[in-house]
């Protein structure tokens, strides 16, 4: 039988929609799923951790993986770089479990073009006034920032033909409970994993 | 804002594979869930109530009901007709109601055709033993009705590929999960419901 791969969920949306909310409670709730860990220029917020929300790296050593095309994917956001390092994403997908990568949406954009196979789920906020709202009381940008950020925002939800599925985050638990559905229902497809069944069944014959 | 409409899922796939069971057990714990009511031909089994299971028809209504086109499908299966009444089904969608459509596969593909945004769904047994054993179990059928199936149910599984998603039914209650999970994540679907979503944000500006 034709072993399972795991799946690739790339979960991305406009910066406040909150993305990193629903990606840390449904892998709170899932041992089996694994959380990509991206790497990054900017400087932590307050209780982010080096290895498990993201790589901190220096400019220097970000742009030297760039050259060694160790990244499946990479941007610059504003004046810092983040990106996805390529190799151990594949060694989990290989040994059939599942991975989420929650990245900007310049990034999910280049992962689309190298892993059509990924699934792509665009969070939005409930609302335009609700998305400024949270970037201004997570406290962590400047005024500037913050106006840059909302001012993309509308353009972003925009780009929304770019994903297989949206989540309007109102309620996390909620958010949650459908991209477990998302999960779930992909384990279910016909284009996905029919090779899988037709040839079991063969065995029988 | 859009009003969104109700999901058609069409669950089919080879006979004893267990498609009513499944079907019977989403709809009890469902409410919101409605069930199309096919039309027959066929003898009622034991239980099966006029209205509930199926419209239990004469040849000569059934066959009146076609020429006037009021099927969305239809299909002779061994001596019997079996065919769905268009306008109930229509009338819930638009609603905004969900509607689980559970009939044969020569009637899945003729809904494919005229309804492509259905949902379509093949039950699959755990093995052709297992589908064997469950056809004979039921004791409904004569033992060349069993070897007709029997022998038709390789070819069937060979099918596959005319539908969305597959359900491999060991277990009913993880296969009612499997469906529901379905259900959940086609509502967050980009391709299906966008409009709704962008719209709603373009109220905003």
């Amino acid at each position: 039988m034709v072993k399972r791969k795991g799946l690739l969920l790339v979960v991305s949306g406009p910066s406040g929609a909150g993305k990193g909310t629903i990606c840390k409670a449904i892998l709170d709730q899932n041992d089996q799923i694994k959380l990509s860990v991206s790497a990054t220029t900017r400087k932590p917020r307050n209780g982010e951790v080096h290895g498990v929300n993201y790589f901190f790296l220096e400019k220097e050593e970000f742009t030297s993986m760039i050259a060694k095309g160790e990244f499946l994917e990479y941007a610059q956001i504003y004046d810092n770089f983040y990106g996805t390092p390529k190799s151990a994403i594949m060694e989990t997908l290989d040994k059939g479990q599942d991975v989420i990568l929650e990245i900007e949406m310049q990034g999910a954009r280049q992962v689309k073009e190298v892993y059509p196979e990924g699934i792509f789920v665009f969070v939005l906020p409930p609302s335009l006034q609700e998305l400024k709202n949270r970037i201004v009381g997570r406290g962590t940008e400047t005024a500037e920032e913050i106006e840059k950020r909302f001012s993309c925002a509308f353009k972003e939800i925009n780009q929304i033909d770019d994903y297989d599925y949206f989540i309007v985050n109102k309620d996390v638990e909620k958010s949650v409970k459908e991209l477990e559905a998302i999960i779930s229902s992909e384990k279910n497809k016909v284009t996905r994993y029919k090779n899988n069944i037709i040839e079991k069944f063969k065995e029988e014959l």
